[in-house]
């Protein structure tokens, strides 16, 4: 047993600088994968349900929603990243870049381009960006993500630090526009609802009517769809001596949910291009209802682009608690703001949505 | 904001006798919708399940089940028809008229063919027939439906009142038998059941010996798959104050469900051809069983066609109780007849299936 | 009414030796399928997972999970063979001879190799090898199995006693090693794990580290997902009043479940060559939480290749209780050794890993 049993996951002296880490299990993403992912999640975007409609957009073929397209990407780095993780501190710069199609193979790698070890020396900041590939090794999607990792061998050397200049906001000339969009002749009738990118108004606010009712069974199914196999979505036993008490819900998929539920208000939102940054306010469970409000952070015409436009968007994530009852995410606690309780996902990302036709 | 934030669905005033609503978010079905309908009804019928068995039947392809064809493309119509509806009165001349592929993406359009304003002038009753398309432009399945919708203003204009003729029963000469369909060599082997057409007999019943208990992430997972997002199956939120205290079972599903159930008995029910008419006796809930009898109300030969005869069936659905230890639908209270509480659904269908080999 | 209204099943002296039962409800396996099984086990294994990987182990198209494909084949025996069992009493010589991809459709036929009535006369063991077919008529994988059912008639003629042969283990020899695959340039980076044949030794045992909780609403999709329709797995309102007190978890999907959790540490074990033997030591319930260790059995070369190798191991399935919390399997009880009470699967099974290249 020269080799480790099992693997380990690499603790804050495993990384170095400029590294490229090539994550494991590989996965073809299928229509299999996308009806299951519908039936998680309630999806009506369009451009990932209709097919003649992609095609009419200039597409190959209806893609897999950017989301999905995401979370299986993203748990590939999950066993090399963040297993050893105290905690996962930020996000920033995700970018759709290419559209993914049924039947593509998406390869997941990761490049360190960050360290700062810790003052107390026990753990340190590792900031990586990870890529995911298609079978064509086009980048289809990457992100940066920054995680406190622990030592495992408290007197390994301390690297240089550095620290990795990221965007706030992925700025409109950064935004990755698919080549084949053409959103002249785009037709309202298939999304049902004649606001574009002229109708919103910088500042606007959309309490978004729907609700949805997320049990253990679909969250544990989504998450294993995505074979993120971080333990505490799955493991009921394990999790019962924590301060949960119970399986969390995973982080994204939350995502993916409030996603869904933004349909009515945000029909013409195809795609997503980006999102800014993140934040999981409070853990969410099985059996926790969630709706969503949206507000228009942002409007941006696009360069070259008359078809398009893009918006700027954050989307608020309530559990148990209506849009249209709570007035804004915080609330004071002795002097200090922090997020209401029933908050559980504040999200800065950055839409894609047809102009109105001259 | 000159355009409404949200698609607010149509009220009584809004619908003009002779128009068509093409309703949005088309859908492309595929074998991903397939394969969860297995899991979420665990069906059995042989067209939908074995592509080779499909062939030596005369089709291109192992065709998508009807019931799932009808649960999406009905989806497709809620939110312009149904969602300010004060009850939705009936159902009739449902009609199965093309087979649908994986692969084929289905458009709903609905065209009003009745209008009967109440007396009390605060609503009113509409009549619709949809139809869905596929991609070529052909008609796969079209139903009628009538619903009490509220007016919103209240001195809005009466209509001139049109009721449409419908037909009781979808006659044996309107069924739509696909030209490709050729149960000549129909092998039963295939199916499990040697018992064809012929042997079936007016007024026989059967009490189908499976149960299914269905949970909450079993229908509301069925019901986001077919994109209906009629708030009541999803929301246990708002579902907490209402008579039903909790999320409602789509009653589609039920018929999903039920269908499945009599597999047994029925193994060579190849296709719905209609559906006649149809009652949801009573809601239904996650975790209630399900069983279900049949019950032959009648045989027709079809013109022209000596390999396959038409079963018009009456389907009763029950929960909780097994189909054997019900006699009848109906129970009296008060002199009066009324659904047994445990019957929650009767529904008049019309199958095709292959006769006795001459 | 002729015919009878309902399959019955087989009861003992409807088996005649020799004989071939071809069961019903052949089914096309898909990319839903897949993506279901995904969802519902978090499966990584590899050559199920990604077509380009496949592609460079000589395979025309990542291939269906083996142990899908035997749930979806063993469930099509189970109305005419098992229905009237007393109890299943054994399985042997489980082999999987050729890939199935999505697209192919399986047909599952049954030959009767052994019978021995019991000396009550009430009842019998008949022994039966099933096979599955694809659509080419190239048998896919095929099992052995023995159940004691009951006879109808207790004077129908006693047949003559006969017993199968049946090895204990499929031996290296009788591995059917698919011709296409070619594991000389085989990259671990795909896997995640360096460990390959060589690296395993006799008596290792693996205490893999994961869990995963399984609800009511998880096992009941899988075994609806599998067509296998017995009754106690679905029926809750009929389980209500056995020993159980509710839906029992179909032990194939226990087996499902070990296998997916014991990835991390057998990441490299590609393919399930032979199942020799398995034992359902005590049932599992929605709710209950799995683990698994393996147990390496013996190693073997396999004749002619020098890319890979064959490991038979052990999987022992523990519900409640993780793997590294229980040394063996069983407990003295009254100086008798019986499993204990949270082992749920005591498997004995071979699998192909490549080797290290020379």
């Amino acid at each position: 047993m020269s080799k480790a049993q099992f693997n380990q996951g690499r603790f804050f002296e495993d990384f170095t600088l400029g590294e490229t880490i090539v994550h494991a299990t590989p996965r073809t993403v299928t229509e299999g994968d996308a009806s299951l992912y519908i039936g998680l999640t309630g999806s009506r975007h369009i451009m990932h349900c209709a097919k003649h409609f992609a095609h009419a957009l200039g597409f190959a073929d209806k893609t897999i929603d950017d989301l999905l397209a995401f979370h299986i990407a993203f748990g590939k780095s999950v066993p090399d990243i963040s297993v050893n993780a105290v905690a996962n501190l930020g996000y920033a710069e995700i970018k759709f870049s290419h559209p993914v199609y049924a039947g593509d193979t998406l390869t997941t790698e990761t490049e360190v381009i960050g360290l700062k070890e810790n003052s107390s020396g026990k753990n340190g900041i590792v900031y990586v960006r990870s890529t995911s590939f298609n079978q064509n090794h086009k980048a289809v999607l990457s992100w940066v993500r920054w995680v406190m990792v622990h030592k495992n061998d408290p007197n390994a050397a301390t690297p240089e630090t550095t620290i990795p200049h990221l965007d706030k906001v992925v700025s409109v000339e950064d935004l990755i526009i698919p080549p084949e969009l053409d959103a002249n002749d785009f037709d309202t009738t298939a999304t049902g609802s004649p606001r574009l990118w002229e109708d919103f108004e910088h500042g606007e606010r959309l309490n978004h009517p729907a609700g949805m009712t997320v049990d253990d069974s679909d969250h544990t199914l989504a998450t294993k769809l995505y074979q993120n196999n971080a333990k505490l979505h799955f493991d009921a036993l394990a999790m019962k001596d924590t301060t949960f008490g119970k399986r969390l819900m995973y982080g994204g998929h939350v995502i993916s949910v409030c996603r869904a539920l933004s349909y009515d208000g945000l029909e013409n939102a195809l795609f997503i291009a980006a999102i800014n940054a993140g934040t999981h306010a409070n853990p969410s469970f099985g059996g926790d209802t969630f709706y969503t409000w949206s507000e228009v952070l942002e409007k941006w015409e696009i360069p070259g682009r008359s078809d398009i436009g893009a918006l700027r968007l954050r989307m608020v994530g309530l559990k148990n608690q209506t849009a249209g009852s709570l007035d804004t995410t915080h609330v004071d606690v002795d002097g200090k703001q922090q997020y209401h309780a029933n908050v559980v996902l504040d999200l800065d990302y950055t839409v894609l949505m047809p102009r109105t036709a001259k």
